[in-house]
């Protein structure tokens, strides 16, 4: 028998998604805070939920195996004073639709000119200037992983051209050109989108910084939905203020919830979105846990393993 | 030789788009008015533009065989009272990935909330209250040629269900579910999108009416980006007001420009956007009429043939 503990505060739901599903050897357990769990005592071999919570529990579990985040972002259990005697594997592969549906939420916002219609509509003015469109602008993905790959194949459908910068894969068949190292500022060239799918990892912090910035066109659009850390939010303040760029839209932030103090609530043509753009779909992660329970029972190799070193 | 007159305000864009390309036999004119045209004397055998202003020349040309809408809108040349003794073409196949940008950029800003979460901005709120999203909701289309065909797809790539009415055909891999002729409130009953694609015939005529809105969800959003005559403009207002849907967003009107006094400029939870949904581009209608004049050099049929009677 394998022990299980949902740590979220979404437990009940992922309960309800696990009990549909007929899981070998298992004794599930749940928990929507610290306490709650402390008070399951420590056997549990098997933590799925919320890595905040996660990370204030995991020393008082001598028995644990494998902790399966319900999310993408692991940072908080990446610190080198936890313990990393563990596998962690994170979400991916289920954020992609919900990406797409930002992203080019956004993206379309801009080029149909959405609240400058409205602003005339309130003035009762009739307002049939040409509207922009994605069709023949060209996109650029900071990082080309699920997320970017679906977001190459939407980009695709709306008959956008595709740059991706990666590390150095070219696996994703919707990307027209890559970029590598070196090729950054080459990649920003000429971009009508720059958008960052980023992870927060040592290497790609500020990546996005005054000089990238610098090397978009007047009339680009930054959006970051990967994490905060991969943008120098002074230098996009500074662009933005400048008119270096045209707009940015940030679901993520260095700090969160951003601080009542924070520049970037009143940095003109800046849209800011609370960190909504993919939740956890509490059925889709529990397939996802579901998947990979049925690895780990049969001691074959889990699916999103993260790596410590490397962060994600 | 035939002698084509392009008649548009955008003529010179087009003779560009046209001199580009090698066309046999032909002698190209052009004229931004009427008066203009009939400067330039009444032998034309072709005409290509705008079917505004063709309405006002064609008594005038004794010689014509074939005009060529700029738009896919040619009610005005249906008139009983206006000659038929010519064969008359529109534009097809050329708006659905602009609509498609418009309709799902509309969706999307419904589904993320934007007006919204820029609100909770203006206000220094973090607002991380979840979006709702276009997966695995339903879509209706009234009306299914190539721009219901185009939004068909577009709606798959977003993992959406599909649903079309039209007369007849069943020809869109993309539609899930066909409905026809009585099955016009199965086909609204649980929809979480209305979209009509509809032309103004004697047939369209009000076909979104109160019977029809009172047969969509409470959640329901009606989007029309057909002709204005698809829709009963007061059953809209009466079903907005008593929330009998949740909103719309109307590109096309009984009457356009929109009335100064028209109800809509107030009208809850309903966008206007002033018949910009699919501007009419000049290369991609360059693009049609080169092809459909090589057909006519050739004697072969014409492509998007409009029939009198039928009015598309």
């Amino acid at each position: 028998m394998h022990k299980l503990l949902i740590l979220s505060r979404q437990a009940q739901e992922y309960q309800q998604s696990l009990k549909s599903v007929e899981l070998p050897e298992i004794q599930i357990f749940s928990a929507t805070d610290v306490d709650e769990a402390k008070a399951l005592g420590p056997d549990f071999e098997i933590v799925f939920g919320d890595p905040r919570l996660m990370r204030d529990l995991i020393a008082d579990l001598p028995r644990l195996r494998w902790a399966q985040s319900a999310y993408a972002g692991v940072e908080l259990l990446l610190d080198p004073s936890l313990r990393r005697d563990y596998i962690l594997t994170n979400a991916r592969n289920v954020f992609g639709g919900l990406m797409s549906e930002y992203v080019f939420g956004y993206l379309l916002n801009h080029e149909r000119r959405i609240f400058e219609r409205y602003q005339a509509q309130r003035e009762h003015r009739w307002d049939g200037s040409t509207a922009g469109m994605l069709r023949g602008k060209m996109i650029g993905l900071l990082g080309v992983g699920s997320i970017g790959a679906h977001l190459a194949r939407t980009a695709k459908s709306f008959e956008m051209t595709v740059r991706g910068y990666t590390r150095s894969s070219e696996s994703c068949p919707d990307v027209d050109a890559y970029y590598h190292n070196n090729g950054l500022l080459d990649f920003a060239n000429g971009l009508d989108y720059l958008v960052s799918v980023l992870p927060n990892t040592s290497e790609t912090r500020h990546v996005v910084d005054a000089v990238l910035l610098e090397a978009l066109p007047p009339h680009a659009v930054l959006v970051n939905v990967g994490r905060g850390s991969a943008l120098d939010e002074s230098a996009l303040i500074h662009a933005l203020e400048t008119k270096k760029i045209a707009a940015a839209v940030l679901d993520v932030f260095e700090q969160e919830p951003l601080p009542k103090e924070h520049p970037f609530w009143n940095t003109p043509n800046l849209l800011i979105t609370f960190h909504t753009s993919a939740p956890s779909l509490s059925e889709d992660i529990a397939k996802l846990f579901v998947e990979n329970y049925h690895r780990f029972v049969n001691n074959e190799e889990l699916m999103y393993r993260v790596v410590f070193v490397r962060g994600y």
